[in-house]
């Protein structure tokens, strides 16, 4: 075995070892797995797990837990049961920390008055963020066996008295919008495992989709949260950045300020989103991280219905059919309820991903190609694909500086086009509703198409996901009739058939302005009023 | 005549056949000159333009115009007459605007109604910032003639009713905290002509300093609005950044971010900053410059006494016994005013001196340099020194990213060390008292120790300078027992005799933390109060 492939063995025989702690043990899986894994908790979890894992969302939890319906003991048992069986459905999984999980949550049960907001919630979090006295390689084989820096996030979480109870998958080097790396291999889709999860925060959508969490943690510096929400049928939000203490990510290029990742939640309801940023920013972060603006979380109260402007297609790639409809059947819900809904005009997004995709590696992608290299791991397709962006090299401190203000004048001519839109009723437009990909989630090594997503990266707006519906083969017939613009788009109309995409969740994405973080989730709440979600609405799992 | 030489005198023509506009003409002023030029303005203006540009602050001006107790035209022809002396005694001028500015107040007289909050009030602008339908050569040389972008504050003051009467000198590359350059030359001290205005907002500075503006606009990215404030004992606010936007700066190296200069006030009233403060941000100047955090200016009210620290000095240079003095007389009044008073543990400040002269030349200085070499107009010496400051290189991506990350790692140190003021009594201390500069401003060509301000342009902390005092030669003697503790030290303490800086004003500073811009003003205004500083002190003038 050559040295890179031993290493990586390592990294799987540790993951393993802590998969075995779990007790019971989860039963013998079907061999070969079945299409979707949606079926497998109810078999495979006791009935009493199935249910606390099921059945609720965060806050529901959190108010069993404080009025002590529930102990954290039980719940985080079954949470880590319950990622136990994701694993070996959907390969999700790079720890399980079931004897720490447990510890913390006895620890918690003993207390008499809850230690914070997150009072025994079991919470789990992306590899990459790296987690207290833990290894973190971040999906480098190179970086195996390697240490972890405090993680600010987990620390605030964990000081709000949650537990962790499990870490996740990410692809290699992060930049991509699937899931595989040579140390843990492919997280498959658990509603149809020949369909990606997405990525970068790609086990935390699988860990979702599949029930095995009510809250994770995620990073988004092109879609890393937003994706594999909408791959997976859950919540995910990317705030602006420096709402939210970034330390802890560990990944290449650190120092690079072209373009900011944030981190974020993956959640299995709206108002969980809500209790997350409200609490994080209740700390006052930015006493610590002078990064942040300091801003606690504001909910705004919509003072007139909602101006809606629905992106149809981005002007390069067009969505697939379930996502037209998608955009149709909540637009029309929307109209009902009283909002006003109007077109999005995009304006050159193509000349956006080609400002952005050259920001992301100014150093021309060395310093991420070097690392791989250093272990003599192979270089993947989707990395080398990002990577290798037309136009992507390793810049001059003065190519550099061209190319930010590149991005400063895209920006600023953004804001001016978002700006018009008050130009005919005095109104501008509150938000985007648009896919956050250009289909439901695609099958493996089919990601290659990032803006409707990452160009909302570039703008460094909020933006998020909701679940709406599901590929309906009846309703969302392939459209033999499109020709395609281009290239990309023609690789992604040809992908698109109803039989290859069976089960798989629909969602949208909700974009505002910069900063306008609070915005964008009392639009959320307001479409999904409009589309007959009240507070207990959850989605189908 | 060598072609620089003949572009300058270009650029001097222009100017001078501005000032000939003045109507009446301006008397001949003695030569030599006074050391002083505060005697002047009584001499050479008539009564009532010496009423008019002398007793007031900007909030008194706007009173009387929009009460009609005042023409906009009779106060324009009086500030524009001001500046004119002030061309004349201490050459801060680059351009006079009389013909612009009085068919503008004209206008402006002519309207029914107040256009907006700055109805009729003139105000002058730092040449280096453009002006619409102006050449704007920002002190380069080989700039001469060039254009002007469009300046969103100016944008926004011009549309608050303003008048624009005047533009102002800078230094060569505006990299220093003096005012020379090979177009218009030095520009000096009103209150004593063998010492600096300082810089880089120097014309600014001499101006305001000698009465002939009550509301200028400078820029900071080394404490170039807070030390021409201080040189001339006039009130000089730097927000922290993106607060305002900063679009017109005529400047190299556009498209750095490794520190962020940002536009600010030039005042002679403390309530002038919040005023102006107040009108650019009820703009929204967010949604037209993504760059900006959206926050209105929102002054806050102080729940407690304020916990103030003094910076008696920086731990590498010894401010002048001037300046301890005016600490000291500062602070016993906030603790007779039963403010608590502590001592500010300097963290470091050459190590962040050397972070921060190198992030400002990322390149090695070569876009700066370069541009000098294109005219070929001589490098000054203190153009020379900052860009030849120890350390200073042109990176490679990596070695910027690595000197981003040394930056970032500062600024969360520094943050840290200010929560843990908290320590003994729960209360972290809410602002800094410190100098601005190590001394009154010094004569010409000494300016060599920027950290009394530029240290807080790397942790990008806002600051407000205000006046206190004047340098005295009878309680402010040379202490020579002192005994140097560096090269830079030693420069600084033999500068100093009072003799040396007769009649040279001596401000401090107030320093909060990042974003917190409103509570660096609530606190002037309760240090102010403790002085016995009620609403109508005005700087002595």
């Amino acid at each position: 075995m050559s040295d890179w492939k031993e290493k990586s063995q390592h990294a799987r025989d540790y993951r393993d070892a802590s998969l075995a702690k779990v007790n019971p043990p989860i039963g013998k899986l079907p061999d070969p797995l079945p299409l979707s894994s949606q079926e497998l908790p109810k078999k495979y979890l006791t009935a009493r797990e199935y249910e606390l894992t099921h059945n609720f969302d965060a806050i529901e939890l959190l108010g069993m837990l404080r009025r002590r319906e529930l102990s954290s003991e039980e719940l985080t048992r079954a949470f880590l049961r319950h990622a136990v069986l994701a694993q070996y459905a959907v390969n999700c999984v790079t720890e399980l920390m079931w004897d720490e999980a447990i510890t913390r949550s006895r620890y918690l049960d003993s207390l008499s008055e809850p230690l914070g907001p997150l009072h025994g919630l079991p919470i789990s979090i992306k590899q990459q963020h790296g987690m207290r006295d833990k290894p973190c390689h971040a999906s480098y084989v190179a970086w195996i066996g390697g240490p972890s820096v405090p993680n600010t996030i987990n620390d605030i979480l964990y000081a709000s008295g949650c537990v962790f109870y499990v870490r996740t998958t990410e692809p290699q080097s992060t930049m991509q919008l699937e899931c595989n790396n040579n140390i843990t291999g492919l997280t498959v889709n658990p509603w149809n495992r020949d369909l990606t999860p997405g990525g970068s925060s790609g086990g935390e959508g699988a860990l979702l989709g599949m029930g095995g969490s009510v809250l994770g943690i995620g990073g988004d510096i092109g879609g890393s949260i937003r994706c594999p929400a909408s791959n997976n049928g859950v919540y995910g939000f990317k705030p602006t950045s420096r709402r939210l203490p970034l330390s802890g990510m560990k990944c290449t290029m650190l120092g690079n300020e072209t373009v900011t990742p944030t981190f974020g939640p993956l959640t299995r309801s709206r108002e969980t989103i809500n209790l997350f940023m409200d609490l994080v920013l209740k700390t006052e972060p930015w006493r610590h991280d002078p990064t942040l603006f300091p801003k606690l979380w504001t909910p705004v109260k919509l003072d007139r219905p909602l101006k809606i402007a629905v992106q149809w297609w981005d002007g390069v790639v067009k969505p697939h059919p379930p996502m037209i409809r998608a955009m149709r059947e909540v637009s029309d819900a929307c109209r009902a309820a009283g909002m006003k809904v109007v077109d999005w005009v995009s304006l050159d997004h193509a000349k956006a991903w080609n400002i952005l995709s050259r920001l992301y590696f100014p150093d021309g992608g060395e310093d991420t190609i070097d690392l791989i290299q250093e272990s003599g791991e192979p270089l993947l397709p989707l990395t080398e694909w990002i990577i290798k962006q037309p136009g992507v090299k390793k810049l001059s401190i003065q190519e550099l500086w061209a190319l930010c203000r590149e991005r400063d004048d895209y920006r600023a001519a953004y804001a001016a086009h978002w700006s018009a839109t008050a130009a005919h009723d005095g109104h501008e437009v509150d938000v985007i509703l648009c896919p956050a990909t250009p289909g439901a989630a695609p099958p493996h090594e089919c990601s290659r198409y990032w803006p409707y997503t990452a160009h909302w990266n570039l703008l460094d707006y909020p933006g998020v996901v909701f679940p709406v519906t599901f590929v309906d083969p009846v309703k969302d017939k392939r459209d033999d009739t499109y020709v395609p613009m281009n290239d990309q788009d023609r690789f992604n109309h040809e992908l698109y058939s109803p039989e290859r995409y069976v089960g798989a969740p629909v969602s949208l994405q909700v974009i505002g302005r910069r900063n306008y973080d609070e915005k964008v989730m009392a639009a959320l709440e307001a479409i999904e009023r409009a589309m007959g979600r009240d507070e207990t609405f959850r989605p189908k799992l």
